[in-house]
């Protein structure tokens, strides 16, 4: 028998968050708190904003279609993931809303959908993949909703990339020739630098692909083993790697 | 445009394999071959037994409820995975099959739904589990499908744990003071040592749980970071740390 309290709800708010502050109720917000999980008014829940920790606050007014909480007291700091990026090539629908949801859990910052040669997927809905970030968020008990960038092509992507940002590919492959994460350990400026990881689409890499990310001096190619992941699988792979290496893992 | 040939069908059959080896295919395999895939006589075929490594085989018989295949020769030797059990309480029905299949393609040798203080789910399907371990080694390109085995309950699993098969477990109420993996390396018995990694349930683990773990000389408590996984994820971060730390991604 589980005997202990039950979990207070988490609530994602844009509205920013502060001792005493009002936080007026989409209608959503309100249909969820009041109506499916029955909560009345002097309730407490707790609220965050992304920007401003955590909040206990407390249901003032509760309507049907809206409805208003009060901020009392912070009950966790702002914690914001380290500066690492998500790129990943959309697959079928729920195995990239598991990809969202958990690079939200893992502590990206950011979640890049981006199009390759042999993406299948052409549009994402990314209003609902940021919904589904921000529920992950809640989850996971989390203060930080990373966003979910627009769709681009891959080509456009690594144009433009910064010089400062590294980047750690996962081909299987390279797998044969894949650095080891270790290696980054010798590169001092690899804990400073900001990150992004690139999870290859499920049919791979192009050459024209490869042979880009072979010529950019900031990308490293890293092995996940043996065993051809699946792109969700190979996702949670990666940012397990990169965190416990480089992250916030310590 | 993805030019490359179309990947050969994988098939996991249960008949022993071996140079000239006719293989009974069964009804489910001869539908899905001949049905589905609309392939014919002659045609080619990869199959591995779990045992004899993989094979490249061709349709010699091809029937509406069954059919032969013959064994022409090995493409890949027999790899099989560390020995690593996952041990994981049973949760909602989509996310079990989920840990199942990335159980399979991360590697480990052994699954195995244990029934917590907090668990809530009571049985399982052990059947269903063990098709999607078999789906999950077809599509991941190993040779290996770990035996899904009965729920069991984990106080009876761990009063009978074997004397030298080290146990990490991963439990967030834990995660200030649990080991970091890399202290494992200061013990050299560690790579050499059959292991079992324990995902907790959603609902935590009992303080009765928590007491026996601890008082364990086998088991270690590994983080899996600031932020709560969900268990889907943490069996994937803990495979990851496991494999890439003392397993076969050397």
């Amino acid at each position: 028998m589980n005997t202990r309290a039950p979990a207070k709800i988490r609530l994602y708010v844009e509205h920013p968050l502060g001792a005493g502050q009002s936080i007026p109720l989409t209608r959503d917000q309100a249909h969820y708190l009041f109506g499916v999980m029955r909560l009345g008014e002097g309730a407490a829940v707790l609220v965050f904003d992304g920007r401003n920790g955590e909040w206990l606050a407390e249901v003032s007014e509760a309507g049907k279609r809206g409805g208003t909480l009060v901020c009392r007291e912070q009950t966790r700091p702002q914690q914001n993931p380290p500066d690492l990026w998500l790129l990943f090539a959309p697959i079928k629908k729920a195995r990239t809303d598991f990809i969202v949801e958990k690079a939200a859990e893992m502590g990206a910052a950011r979640i890049c959908p981006v199009q390759t040669d042999f993406t299948n997927a052409e549009r994402i809905r990314r209003d609902r993949l940021q919904a589904h970030a921000v529920e992950a968020a809640e989850q996971c008990g989390g203060t930080f909703v990373p966003e979910v960038a627009e769709l681009a092509r891959l080509d456009r992507v690594l144009a433009d990339w910064p010089a400062d940002r590294r980047l750690m590919f996962c081909d299987e492959a390279l797998s044969g020739r894949a650095s080891r994460l270790g290696a980054f350990f010798a590169d001092q400026g690899a804990r400073a630098a900001p990150w992004a990881i690139l999870i290859g689409p499920e049919g791979g890499f192009s050459e024209a692909e490869r042979a880009r990310l072979a010529a950019m001096p900031q990308a490293v190619a890293v092995s996940l083993g043996p065993r051809i992941l699946r792109a969700d699988t190979a996702a949670v792979a990666a940012l397990t790697l990169w965190q416990s290496t480089l992250g916030d893992w310590g």
